[in-house]
Formats: C-alpha cells, structure tokens, sequence
C-alpha cells in the first residue's frame, strides 16, 4: 500500500467501528463518481457492478437529477421537513401517482417511513398487525429484510440474527419457492400448516417475500409460486408484504419486480433506488383499506427527506413515463444472462441465479466466489457475493450502464474467472 | 382555505398514509427555508421553532454548507457509498476527530449506522448486550428512543407502544428523576433493585437515557443523578447509553448534552442534526473496548449518506473549532428562560421545562398547549408541543437564530399565550 | 335427567369454571372404579377405553397397588415430602433404575419434576436451553406438551395457544413425518434449514417429539424418522428430548414408545400413568452429562408426592420385572388393530392411526366421530377422540383389560360407529 | 454417616438430579411423620417447622383425613377422574362452598388446574389477559409465584430467573409494600406509572401479589397498601390476582390470608395445603364475570386427583365449619411473636418479619440463617431460611402443633441461635 494511501485510511482504522464491511475488501478511498464508475483518491477508477446494493440504478450522479438538486439546493429549497407539505414531495407523489400506480391499477397510498429500508419493513409489519390484530408472520427461508429488531426477526441470515442480543420473536419460517428441490412445491406446505389448526403456525397477520432474493442468493421465485402464497395470504386473512426494496426500481426488468405475476401486494416496501440518486429515503405503499396507522404512530425524524424527492422525481419521470427504458432492460438482461453462462461454464458445477439485472453464478464456495470477486476488484471493477455461503457471484450493475461499459466490466469478470479457474485446476492436479 | 392551496395539498389527502402528522396543523405547502425562516407556496413566511425537531440546529440551508454540498455534487462527489471509504467521510471523522473527542478526551470510535436514530439506539442496544451476553435494558419513564422494535421496546409513550402490534420485551421500566417528586431520590430505586438478587430486575446489558427528556416533556436529570446512574451502571456491570440525538450538537448549551456532567458514556447516539443541514445520518459513538460487531453485523444500505457527511465536517469545523458558538449559546439560553418565565406568569400553575436551548414551558393541559401553538402558527410562528399529554409548549428554535427573529418569535408565542389566557379567563368568567 | 343426578351435578354447574370439559359430553357422576370399569352414582357400570387418557394403563385400583397404599398411610408413611429422601422415593428409584433403566442401558438420573406434565416439559426445556446457551426448541405440527406458557410454546393446537394471552415464543415448527404425504420425508426439510446458514432457523437448543402423537391424532413417526431426527439433534448440537408422557409405561406395548428404535433420548419427559395408580407425579429422565440444573433451581412443593412413589414401585416390580406384561402387549395390539379395521371398514375413507395399544380410527370429521363416542357412552362405553380436528376414535384402554371386557367394549364401539354409518347413510339417500 | 445410612441413600446420589435441594442440608432418609414430627429410617425424630413449606398446614397424617382417605381407596373410590365428576369432588366442592366462601360472599368459581402452584399461576395470568385482552402484568419484588415460564416470568428471584434459558416477558416490575423504606408508600409510584400515559408501563392485565411473601423474606403487606393496589387494579381494568399459595389455607390466621383487609379479588391461587395432606392440588377462584376459558383450554392431566378431593373436604369440615381453629391461629400468633423475639434479642441488627404463623428472624446474613437451622437440624428441629440472601429463619410449624411440641421446638431453635450467637461473638473478641 502506498504511504499516501495508508495515510488516508489511517482514520477509518482509528476511529471507525469493526462494523465496517465492504471497505475491508474493497479498500480504495473513492472521492468522485458518474454513471457506472467510480474514482479513488489516486486517481483509479473502477467499474461498479454493485452499484451501492442496487441503490444506484441509475447510476451515480445522474446529470438530470444533479442538476435538479444543484437547483434545489442553491434556491434555498427544503432539506428537511419531517412530515409536513412541501413543493418537492408533492411532485414525487404526483409523478408516482401518475407514472408508476396509475398505469399499473395500483391505489395504494405512500407512507414516508424513516429512511432505511429496515424501517419501512417494521412499518410494514406493524401496521400488517394492526390490521388483523394477530402477531405471527410468515418470512422465507433465505429472506432478507434488515438487523433492527422487527426485522430482524423476519431475516434468515445466521449471522445478523446472531447480532440481535435477545429472542427474536413473532416470525413463522417457511421454504421459500425451491427449497425443497424441483419435486416439492414448498408452498403445499404453507397450505397444509396453514389449513391445520393443530399446525402450531398462529393465524398470520402477513407473509413477507422477496420475490427475487437480493442477499440469501439471488434466488427468484417462480410466478406462479408468488400466486399461490398471495391467494393463500387471501384466504388466510394476512396481509401480502412484498418487499422490493432491493429488487424493485426497474432491477428486474420491471419497476416493481412482482409486476405481470398477477398479484397485487397489499404492501410493498421499497428504498435502495427509490430515490434515484442514492440517497436515503424509504417507501411504503399500502391499500387504503389497510391505511390504518393513526397520526405519527410510526414516525421518524428524517421520514421528510426533501433532496431525495427532488431526484426521486426525476428519476420517475425520466425512466418511468414511458416504456423506453423498461424495453432496453430486456435486451440488457438477456445480453447478461449469455456472459454469465460463459462464466458459469469456466466452473464445474456452477449456475446461473436470479432474475432480469439481477443474476449471478452460484460456484459453489464462498472462497471461490470472493475469489473472483478480489481478483475482479484488482482489475478495476466493484461486484460483490450473495447467498448463505456467500457462493453466489452477483451482477447488480446500474440499469443505465453503457453496453460498453457493461461489456468490459463483464469481460473483466470472465478474466479473474479465469484465472481462477485455471489456479485451481493447477492446484487439482 | 384558498382554491390554489387546495389543489396543492390534495395529492396529499389522495395519496399520502394516515400516518402523516405534523402536516395536520401546519397545514402549508413549504418550498424554500433559510436561517430560521420558512416560506410557503403562497409566499408566506414563518419563523421556525420547531427547527425539525431539533434536526437544523443550525438553521435551514447555512450558507458554507450549501456551499460545500452544492460544490460536492456539482464535481461528481460521492452520493452513496455504503460503507465503503470516501474522501468525504474520512475528512468528517478528521473533524469530528479534532473537534469533538480529543477536547473532550473522548476514546469513542464512529458507527455510522442506518441514518436514522432509531437505528443508532438498535444498534446501541444490540451493541450493549452482545458486550455483556445479558438482555434486559433499563430505560425509564417517559424516555423516547424510536419506533422501530428495539427501540420502541425502550420508549415510553402508550400511544406510540401501541403501534408494536406485539408485545415489546426485554426492557425494565425506572422512574426517571424527579418522578417521585423532590423528596425522593429515584436512584435510590435503581440501586436498591439492582442490589437485591430477588428484586425481578434482571442484570442489565444497558441503562439508557437521554439528559433532557425531547419528547417526554422536557424534563431534565440533575447532575448529581445521572453520575449516580453512571456509576450504577458501571458497579453492575452494565453499558451506559445517553441518547442525545435531540439533546445533542448543542442543543443544550454544549456539544453533547452530558458535558460538564462528570460522566463518560460507554455508548452515544446521534442523529438528527449531526449532518447539520436536516440530511438523514445518525453515528453511534462507542468506547473501543465494546466495540465488538463484526463486519457488516449491523448494517444497512444508506450508513454512508456522502452529502450528510460533507455538510456535517462543515458543521463541525464552523461550529466547534472553538468557544464562541457555544459561549454565544449561554446567553441565549438565559434570554430564552427570560421569556418563557413571562409566558408561564400568563397561565396559572405553568411552569418551566428543560435546559438550555431546550426549554418549553408546561401549561398544564394539552389542550392549552395546542390551541398556543395553533394560534401561533396562524401568527406566523412554527412551534409544538411535547409531554405524555402533550402539555408541554417547547421551544426547539435554530440555535443560530438572531436575537432579533428570537426575540419576534417569543413576542408571536406571547401574544398567542395572553389571546388563550385571556379567552379562558373569559370562559371561566 | 333424573332429579336425582340434576342434584348431583348441580354443585358443578354452580360452581365449577367453564374450563370444564370431559365432564360436559359424559355427565356422570362417578363414585368408584375397579380394573378397566367405572361405576356412577346412579349405579350404572361403564367400561373405560379412555383410561385418564392414558394415566391409568394398569386400570382403577390395581389391588397390589392399593394394598400397598393402604399399608403405607395406615403406617403414617409420608405423603409430601418435598425433595426429601424418603424411604418410598428410594425403593422407587431402585426398581426403576434395576427393572427400566439398567436392562435398556440407559444411564439415566431422575429427576422429579413438579407432578404435571407440562411441568416436566418445562423442566426439559430448561435444561436444554442451559445446557447449549441457545433458546430455539424444534417441535413438530400437531405436537402436544401441556399449556403452561413454555411448553405450551411447543404444544400445535390453536385452541389451546390462543389460550396464551400472549406471544408464545422460542420454538420453530417443523412438519412432523408423513405430513406432506408419502412422498415427502419431512426430515430432508429439517436438515436443510440446519445446515444453512441463512434459513432463519436459530441454532437449537433441543429437538422435542412424541413418537406417537396422542392428542394430535395418534400420527406414528416410522422409526427411520426418529432416528434421522436424532441424528440431526446429534449433529448440530441439540438435545434429543422424546415427550413419552402419553406414549410411554407400555402404551405403544414397549415401556418407552422409542425402544428398539435405535435411538438413545437425551431427556425424556414422562407423567400420566408413571405412578401406576392415577395419582400426580411426573419425572424427567436426562442423562448425567445435561444433568445441570443447580439445586432447586426449578423446583416444586409436590415434586415429592410420596403416595404416588409408594403405587409406583409396585406397578415397576409388578409388570416390568419381566417380559411377561410386554409379551403380552404384541397380542392385544394385534386383536386391537383387526377390530379397528373392522370398524374402519363401516365408515368410507377411515383409516387406521396409532400403534400397540394407542390406536384408532380416522373417520374424517370430528363431527363424526363426536357422534359415536356419545353414542358408545349411552350404551356404555367411554371414549373420546384425538386429532385437530377431533376427527379420530382413539382407543386408550387400560392395558391390563381383560380380553372379554375389550371384546365387549370393541363391540359396543362397533354398534355405535354402525348406528352411525347407518344413519349417514339413510341421510345421504 | 452411618454404614447403613450411607447405603439408604446411595441411590439418590446415584440416580437423582442435581436438582435436589432440601435433602442436601436435611440428609436423613425419612420413613413415616405424624402431626408436627417426623421419623427416619434409623429411628431418630424431628420436630417439623418447615411444614412442607406451608403444605403441611394441618401436620402431617392427619387421623381424620388418614381415615378417610384408606375408606375412599379401600371401596375402590376414584384415584384420577380428569375433570369428570366425582362424589368426591363434588363433596369438596360443597364444603368449601358452604364453609368458605359463602361466610365471606365470595361468589368465585372452582377452577382445578394442574395440580401445583405454579399451575394455578399460570392459569391466572392467561385467564386475566384473556379476560382484557392485554398482556402487561404487574409483579412485585421479592414476588415468588413458581418456576413454569409464565409464572417465573413474574418470580422476582434471579436464581431460579436465570435457569429461564430464554427470556421472561410480560411483567413489570414494582416494589413491594415497604421497599423503599418507611418514608415512602409504593402504591404512590404505581400509581403515577398508571396514570402517566407515556411511563413505558402498558395497561396491565393484572396485579399479582402475595399480601405475605413467603419466599421473598417473609415482608407483609400493610392492609391500606392492599387496598390502595386492589383500588388502582380496579380504576385500571385491572384484575386484582392474590396468591394465596403459601399464605392462604389458615397460615395467616385467617383461611385467606387477605381477610379483613377489605378487598375482594377477582382471582386467588391456591395449592400447597388445599388438600390439606399435602396431596398434590391446586385451585384457581375467579369471579364469575371473569371466568371465560373455554372447555379445557386450560387442561391437565391431574386436574382430578380426587384423592385429594377426599382429604380436603376433610379438612375444610373440621377446622373451618365453625371459629374454634381459627380462634385459636391468633393466640399461636402471639405466642410465636414473643418466642421469636427472644430469639431476635440473640442477634445484633434481627429483627421480625411475617404475620401470623408465618413469621421468622431475619438475621442479617445468609450464613448466620444457614448456620442456625443447620445447628437446629442437628438438635431435632427442621426449619428452613426465607428472602433473597436466605437471611429470614421462617418458620411454619403445622398449625395444628401442640402447644408443647411448639415449645419443645422453639427451645430448639433458641438453643440453636445461641449457639450460633455465642460463637460468632466468641469469634469477634
């Protein structure tokens, strides 16, 4: 590591918590970003196909939506306003009300949750409670909802639930789509437990799902496997919680992820790229019917994030207002799907997972997939693991991202693949 | 109500969720604000009191940091970035550094959580019982810590426990100080349970309050209790946690509301205007010895809000490099008390709450307080209530207002206070 | 009703709590009981096939054991006698340890437990959980283990939880064998979600199962089950608790329900007929490496219930000395299960549940099989039903009834279950 | 030890759970007691001033109920009859009607629960919650209510908490009468907590106290102080829960240890001497309003031990048809009051605790209490400590002792107490 370089991550080691992650690994000091890269403070710069978790899918800095915050900001616009009226968030909810729930039947209201995508899961899940007065909800195996305590309870991962420091309570789990192998429709089960009043399964007051699970692996749920545990939700009295946080704003190919499955969610949590430009703001939208919260009841200081309204207003109306950006998706993803199975195919055993711009190569180890991913970083692109086992190689590039740009940061990938590939059938022999 | 602000607020009644609040008796669209003033759609304007709930100590749209945010952004600046390293963060935590912990011999390290306090007091709590492998946390009486689970489970308030739609565990109720009025000397009780094996209390991973109670009316702890909490804690083995998301960055006179106090936390949560612009960003501060997560352990997509770090190193170094912020804040405390002892000699059996920038004055009844801060805002004045029934009028204005848009103020909330008094005279009569 | 018996029961109808419940469908009033046959106030005799649900498999007042009972309180022998050594628990633990434990290499301690078996379970429970420091106990759909709120947790049936009054908390359902048909082995399910990381099931501290589920339906675990749910229980860490409270003293015609299994239980819960005479007394088995409870740290003033060691140690050195009882067993079982099919083949769809001297039929709706246990009642017969839907005819006759008064109550419960068909069919045409 | 004895109680070592407790100090193997003596295998006799812990109100073997009890077994009488009628239980229930609750214009209901305290316990708290529809209960420190998970979340002692191995939730905790001193009455801070819409204490369920705590150091309850709480249940919606389990049954003085004291409360828990044989039995009173479980949605199995039927009718017909027994409780107290003060005169620093027949010496420490009753042992007397450092030397002596076995036993313990005061002093100089 350089003197300079060492130097300026001499107070990330000094003052910063052990809880750091991604730096650890990824441990340049990025100063500047456009589009789909990034630059470091020594001037480098990097391909980013993890773009902030699916946080970025339009890329960093967007021009349009910089200059309408550049304006906003210089104009003495709002930053902060809790949760009272301003210009800004009216036109977010008028451009969303007219862009994306309109034209997709939806006459679900918007809750401005404290900005984190945790937060609008506990909301979800609080006001799912309260609407059918019971406590139990069903989460999947493999899901992934956030670590603060409401959520946690709803998140599979070992090692976050290990964090929590007491009982997490109040969460049904049930396999999620798959997980019994192709022979086993896992929601037969969630049929039968829930059918049978001896099952031990409390009546539900929601089941929550990923439809494509963003952090257990990039595992997709089939259509018709959504279908059914909606019509069972129905049937059951529980609320339908799709969480879209990371799959949601166009990362499937569609804005919302479950869109053409034939459901519509009684909620949808969404975060991550709502605001278009990467910064913090959290959604939840939730039928009238189920629009029961009295004033405050849930409420957070920063629910009023004013600078995300204005790029999340934007972002609306520049992807959203017509089919244009949604059709190059398709292409996009296709064209994804060809790199990956050439890079599945450098692996024995390795396949593909996922779903639209949102796949990824299970190869089976997570040493293997950080590997690869290592190996990438030092060649000057930014991608990162999934799953369990961390074994899953994971493709969350910005939609926007130039087919030149996409096609060097994946032959780049196809290189530290490779190179791996051919280490470890050196070491095999 | 006018036909043009009609139409602006409907996409508001149509779309936004019930739980919306503040917007129900500050009914104005905002669209710009700077210093302490707001303006409205209709070219209105307000003085601000309310100052988002103690998250723009340092007035609307500052000069320097719009400066420096708008300097950032324009140049390609990181917007988000996970928890990745980036100039900008590293040159807040130098700040941070220099400014706030080394003066006040402060060893803490820096968790940037999920930018919501809430998610400071999650992680805090997580934090403190994996410390101490113990689950139980004493909070007391009318504390107010956030509505996701965790937190919720540690604040007081019925109406927002309500919410939980389960029940909310691990946490041991205490009488906060002065609870049991002057002759007794709550600490007495803490101690007594602690000591007496038998008492039900559980050995606690955390005692957790904040100095000045923001939400529970503006009560404050003597000194000398919570150095015997402090030292309560440590005898039994338990973390100290001051959440000072509302008291803190000045708000009470001094950086951290614990200051001059003689005690040294083991944790301190931030929020609200530790970015000092109203950017969502919370820190968790925590002695190194209990600095135990492991990577990525508590996590969450928006912990490197890049905006909110580059307006709070502005923050910080304007602010804080020396005395004369703070010494300008004494006196602008003693006026405040000045003219809050004038509103309490209007309403009979009123009196003073609270420190600092942070005092309000109980008029006894919620509604008295509302139908204060009603009439005040149709004055042109932003200011509201806190209190289990809201009885409290609390003044929570920018603590760089100029004296004479303070002063304006508090002659606004006068008149508002002699126009109640004098009708309930009348009614009385 | 008679006047007489309207005089007789009015006492309860007055006075007792509507948590009454066997009494309400057989409104006898009975006043003494001899082998496998009951007498009422009114004089009238019925044969028992409910046998205190399985508390009496060696009859009412076996004569050995009474004698032996009458001799100690004639001698002023002890009655309570809290955790003291008495003369009488000590002869008990003998003939345990030489007559079940020993032949079956079973290094077992006892220990005495609160005289329920609920209390039992809970003990069971807590132990698990301090012996692994985790808190999660796997329990299976339609399990049953009691309605004190930690075994309750366990117990499946819906009624009885939502007689909790609160969140039932620390337990993972999973689906026991069979429950999703044939073709399903429930236990590659329970060994996915233990093996991964990410599955949401925490780390368990027991396993906990009946090999005969009485109050769930009489469902049987086939003994590969048991053993691969064992070996699960092995390898990730958790205790192998097997609940034999119904099951066990010789029900399934073993003394435990999982002899010859291959499966050597960490902890075994066991009540209902363990003192031979109906009286209270329960005990858990666990083996001296988990025996880790600190002196009274669960506790009971009955756990010394010194009457019920007293008929105990008879009922071990009368039936268990040899095999003689047990061979036994294998015949009424195989005489059981023809008259079962014989009473299947009256009803379309019923079908056999159960093994050794726990079986009966499931005729397919409670409403069905409500119908001809009342009807067995009025001609003199008692009996009842199991199931989530009470939709089985369970047999639990003492195991000591002589096979003329099997033979005479099988056929009564024939000319019920035919009345019955003939009525459904008369109906139906 | 004796050869012999060193034989009669290897098997308690050998196969007896750790778990044992009272055998540890008192070793010697007991084989028959009658009224207020005991007798072990080698012939030696004890005075018993433990009682059972309270279960043994009416000395051991009582010759009426002994009679009694071998007529019912030796006609065949029911030995367990579930919650089918029975003469024998319908016969106790008009006794206990006739003698107990109609002379105090108790309207309660007879619920038998499992035959334990805890039990019954368990079965109040779900009946209360299920009755309001909350979950909060409040207990008090130094409350001892049993070990199950419901009713050991609401036992104050941190020993038997801890052996919980998961979390105990559901109660607040409140001091007890006289726990922060004289100068302050604890009902005031109850009261403010429930009053106060934001203390963090949910609208309880239930209040559950012992007006004596017989665990918890023998502390009483002042009768003003009951009632205040029996006030505040009420103006809350509270159910006012007594357990009576150790005080009840004539401890006190009175049946129910909260006789004119002027409330009623809507549930009351029994076991320990209901039977009064110290057979296993317990009880739960309710009020009618209150009494809302549904058939057997709170069971067990030994609900019916009707044994205990037969010797509690017996007991209720001969010590409270009429005001003999009672009368003389209160010159018994008296006598004990002044024998126990003599004692305390021997220890610098002891002083008396308890009411009625159920009043010890606290002694200061643990050791000095441990010593004393070892000592005591020795000499011929077994009598227990009490509170949470095991200072109290509590004694509960049969009611029904002789006046010169009463005597003959405090001589006892007084000689025993010098012993103990004579050392410690002679260790001092």
């Amino acid at each position: 590591m350089s003197t300079a370089k060492t130097a300026e991550i001499a107070i990330f080691k000094r003052r910063e918590s052990e809880a750091r992650s991604y730096c650890r690994s990824i441990d340049a000091v990025f100063t500047s970003a456009s589009g789909s890269e990034l630059t470091d403070a020594e001037g480098r710069s990097y391909i980013d196909f993890l773009a902030g978790c699916s946080s970025l899918n339009y890329g960093h800095n967007d021009p349009d939506m910089k200059a309408a915050l550049i304006d906003h900001i210089a104009g003495d616009g709002m930053a902060h306003a809790l949760d009272l009226h301003t210009d800004a968030k009216g036109a977010f909810m008028e451009a969303f009300e007219a862009h994306i729930l309109k034209p997709r039947d939806m006459d679900h209201r918007l809750m401005f949750t404290g900005p984190t995508g945790a937060n609008a899961v506990e909301a979800a899940l609080k006001i799912a409670r309260k609407v059918t007065g019971r406590t139990n909800v069903i989460a999947f195996t493999n899901g992934f909802h956030g670590v603060t305590l409401g959520a946690l309870a709803a998140t599979g991962n070992s090692y976050h639930r290990g964090g929590a420091g007491t009982t997490l309570n109040g969460v049904t789990r049930m396999p999620y789509d798959g997980y019994m192998g192709k022979s086993v429709d896992t929601a037969d089960l969630l049929e039968k437990m829930l059918d049978d009043r001896s099952s031990g399964v409390d009546a539900p007051a929601a089941i929550l799902l990923e439809t494509v699970q963003g952090e257990g692996g990039l595992t997709a749920a089939r259509p018709e496997w959504v279908r059914r545990v909606a019509e069972l939700a129905r049937k059951h009295g529980a609320l339908l919680i799709i969480d879209d946080i990371q799959a949601g704003c166009g990362r499937t190919g569609r804005f919302f992820s479950f869109e053409e499955m034939g459901v519509t969610p009684d909620i949808v949590t969404m975060a991550k790229s709502i605001s278009g430009f990467g910064l913090p703001m959290a959604l939840m939208l939730v039928r009238p019917k189920h629009d029961v919260f009295g004033p405050a009841e849930h409420n957070g200081t920063f629910r009023g994030n004013t600078h995300a309204f204005v790029t999340a207003k934007v972002a609306i109306e520049k992807f959203w207002a017509d089919d244009t950006f949604q059709t190059g998706l398709d292409k996009q993803s296709l064209a994804l799907t060809a790199a990956l199975e050439e890079l599945a195919a450098l692996i024995p055993g390795a396949f593909l997972k996922g779903r639209g711009l949102m796949q990824g190569v299970d190869v089976g180890s997570g040493e293997l997939a950080g590997d690869i991913c290592a190996r990438a970083f030092r060649k000057g692109l930014i991608v990162e693991t999934s799953g369990p086992d961390d074994q899953v190689v994971k493709i969350l590039a910005p939609l926007t991202t130039p087919p030149e740009v996409m096609t060097k940061g994946l032959n780049i990938l196809l290189d530290a693949a490779r190179d791996v590939a051919h280490q470890t059938k050196f070491a095999a022999e």
